[in-house]
């Protein structure tokens, strides 16, 4: 359960009933808030007092509920917002991976001219074969760094382990955690302790129920900056690459207050498919996409097949307005 | 592979090569085309002068195949059609389930003052359990059949088994073959033989591949009008009833020459996720949606949780108009 | 609910209550059964005295349920029997398709010096591609039952679809209903009237709980001798055709009432794996093993990869009997 | 493809060709191997002189590979041995987590008993929710430690984020790498980088392919010592944790030369159904079982249902030796 303690509590008291609970500790807003896996029932009378209000879950998804709060995060990037009471939807774009400072150059062009504002791309690949392109590494965030400076756009791009994390919350102005490194405790941890944007991607073979409770990491961590991303679960079906969960994301919507970024890339996993998936991501009424963009797919050095080429966003592009326009957002 | 003939060939000649090669004989718009599993290679050069033209296939979708006829079939129902060079896209609304003559006329009289034209509704149910309502049976076809005397609406219903398949062909304007009957031969056999148009459902535990197959038996049996309905594929998220598979509609859209029609209610399974679904779908590109409503969900004796009552359906509707117009469909 | 009714109980009393309640009526061992989608709180006072005993069930598994009767149903197969307080493993196996004379002729053979008593080949072949051996039909069934006549074998043999239940249920000793065919009630009804044993196999997209539902449609329509037989769930793997479900096995072990059947050979979809899978099913401590032979395995018309040939099974049989013995069971 | 460089090639050559054709250098009882995407027919004529064997892989499982070496890993657990000629299937059993002293000497007690010799249980938990009990971190290594001095057990337990994986590989004899962090590369790398044997779990939603590929991380890194534990695959079953993949071992024990130990118990999910599973897994021939017992499953901090308490281990583990001695393995 979740308890807001009253403003005139002391400070020791406060930590008392937090250590007799087991409660993780969070501090928001001048208020102290108690997560407990405790139930009401079973806190001591004399404590009750202290207590201004308080809400049960019947799991542990608690922060995130929208039963505690019911009007979706507002999140700032760069200049730029989204959720809260916005009818924003960002649209992020950029290659798989950093591969040159030409083809950051080439896409980060690219986007000031569609008019679009962040630039995403990731410098450490979490690759399956270790026989693999890995990423740039810290290289490819300082190439990423130099056209904020030059351009002014936020940075987007991914940790794909702990060995790293300090060098991508210095250097990126959203955070990016990988559907594979969705469960990882140190970074969890570590995002939830800086007050950068998250997004966090959905594990593919992650419930929904998993999902949100790796937010409530960062949430109760103090870093209330967080954006759901379904980028497409694993299926029976192998024709594509993964099966972008819609479903879920009508389930999100409901019940979390939390913005929602849908990757309709990743889970086709071909081009081709990624249009008609695009224009249905922004029908679900959602408060960002994010599609990769290469300015020759052909010689990307990963995720080639599934990136589009600067035309073929370009003609996707004008086809979302319509979208956007009929769903009543905004694109920024 | 499948061979098309020359027309001069004799009957007797015809028979002669089928027989040989084990294959399906097809007699279309004036043509006999074999599908058989043999490759050119092994075909008697004697044979040869009788072929007009021939496509190989590096696995059993044929017919269905782009490379083997890239317009999408035509399907005509009642006076409106979908396929071919129409950009119609037609939205078949009606309850799961026939209940009473009453909740069909209400449901009549609400698709007629929306302009839509065309009735479906379930009469023998494929229910999981055999201690739930399994439908009204021919009762059930003989309202909906006067429904159709009344309004002229062609009427959508159901096979659920060998068992009635007759009895539906007749009342029928399209047979739906539902989701659990999608590999039944003896029902795609029946509907290979007649000219009606078959809604076919993708097993929840279907791969594309097998879909298609199964559309391949009707389409050899000599029925061409065939149209695909995606409703959603069981995965291991459980929060919502069904994951609705747009990667592989996608992929329908690309490969395959038969129109697609999107079922969002039994995907989600819950009500509360259907028009944001419903407006994805429609931005997909598609030739039709498949949406329960019905007059009063609470009381409906089958799939309860999923109907849309009649004002969220006429609100869902507007905006369905919305997205038709951005991705330059005509709803019908 | 499940209520026995007392003995005395008119038969007009008896249809009264369960026309009023919506029951099933179901008579075994002298005892009428209802079942009902009533609790016994909505029961009319009244009737009251007429109930002998009942049981409440928290979902649709009822004459299944070990919460109704705790032993496992005994099945008799020939001379031979399973289930009930019997420690007997019946192996059966046979080749995928009845294709041949002599091919069933070498494998009745073959059964006979292994001192196994069973046949199983398929005559209705549930194949995917309508371009794919279909299977010999009322052809096969007779060169079965010849072989019947000839070694005294029960024949277990598949339904595929409602057009010949009338033919399988004639000829065969233990009617096999396939994967592809759980959902299908007019099977299910059928099975339901005749008295022969049923080999229920789980549909691959099925869960547990549809599979028991499946096997209800035949208990309550009066035949108690149902196995159920696991042969593999689909799953995002696609290294093997399927994954064998033993979790499930547990489960069903646990909670069901009715015989376990194992099949290594569906499941894994390649022959190299499937001594290891048998032996892992005989460790289960089930029922029944279902396992895939052919005289010769490279020439077969369906399933070819999966089928083990004659020295093949000669050597895993002899390690199934120290499994066997391992785990207390005979093999018959 | 992998390349056995000869003997009498110098440093500076084998640097040349290594950085020439991106290959992993690794060096092996006195032999240059290296790895690398390039296939035979690119690499420059005059340094064929220089290879003494080599193998091309049509995927990225290379040093797995049967095709690579066929015999199994050896690999040394403090005075034990599996894989190699043995044919030893170890038994490794404790609870989930360290939870204190009195709990950690109970469950050492326990395997003395048993005449087993290795204790597991983990510190780091890597739990769903920031809610729950995560483990009792260094504290619990010390604990566990205290335990080897005094039974002289080698100790396995897990890593579960990069944050404390130095502390891991000082305390542990095995470093389990849980099913969560299959994909870490900041835990595989350094896994890679010293000899102790690992024991990498499969992750729940990751196919066979990309579990041995994370295997190809730490085995390209240096250490070959790589246990393979499969644990349960996450499918939409949901009566049961998750979906034991045997079909998988199955073609792991057929392709790769590593050892596999199977877990049927986070797999199961629940106690009842663990004795059923382990007597398969051992009947599956393997060279190891994990099976988690707690001295009272009923005040476990975690994962309280799936835990046996000694009196049920005791009686499992008599049945183990029938079927150990049926497939002809050793319990160590």
């Amino acid at each position: 359960m979740i308890i807001h303690l009253k403003n005139d509590v002391s400070k020791a008291v406060k930590h008392e009933i937090a250590a007799k609970y087991e409660a993780v500790e969070l501090f928001k807003d001048d208020k102290t808030i108690l997560i407990t896996p405790c139930s009401l029932k079973n806190i001591d009378g004399k404590y009750l007092e202290y207590i201004d209000e308080s809400w049960v879950f019947d799991n542990d998804i608690q922060l995130a509920s929208k039963k505690y709060r019911s009007d979706i995060q507002e999140i700032k990037i760069g200049n730029l917002a989204i959720g809260g009471q916005h009818r924003n939807t960002i649209i992020i774009i950029g290659p798989c991976g950093v591969e040159s400072e030409e083809q950051i150059e080439l896409t980060a062009d690219f986007i000031n001219k569609c008019g679009l504002h962040t630039l995403r791309a990731g410098s450490f690949k979490p690759r399956t074969s270790p026989y693999s392109f890995q990423g740039m590494g810290i290289e490819g965030l300082k190439l990423l760094a130099g056209m904020r400076d030059k351009y002014g756009f936020p940075i987007v791009t991914e940790v794909r382990d702990s060995s790293h994390i300090d060098a991508v919350i210095e250097y990126a102005d959203v955070i990016q955690i990988g559907a594979k490194s969705m469960y990882d405790h140190g970074i969890l941890r570590k995002c939830g302790k800086t007050n950068k944007p998250i997004l966090l991607k959905r594990g593919f073979g992650s419930t929904l129920q998993e999902f949100v409770q790796a937010a409530e990491f960062i949430l109760s961590g103090g870093n209330q900056n967080v954006m759901l991303c379904e980028r497409g679960i694993r299926t029976f079906e192998s024709k594509t690459r993964f099966t972008l969960d819609l479903c879920g994301v009508a389930y999100l919507k409901a019940n979390i207050n939390l913005p929602v970024i849908l990757d309709p890339s990743h889970a086709m996993g071909y081009a081709y498919g990624v249009p008609d998936l695009a224009r249905a991501c922004m029908a679900m009424d959602v408060d960002g996409l994010l599609i990769e963009v290469h300015p020759d797919p052909s010689v990307a050095k990963s995720d080639a097949s599934q990136q589009l080429n600067h035309d073929e966003f370009k003609l996707l592009f004008e086809s979302l307005k319509h979208i956007a326009k009929a769903v009543n957002r905004n694109i920024i």
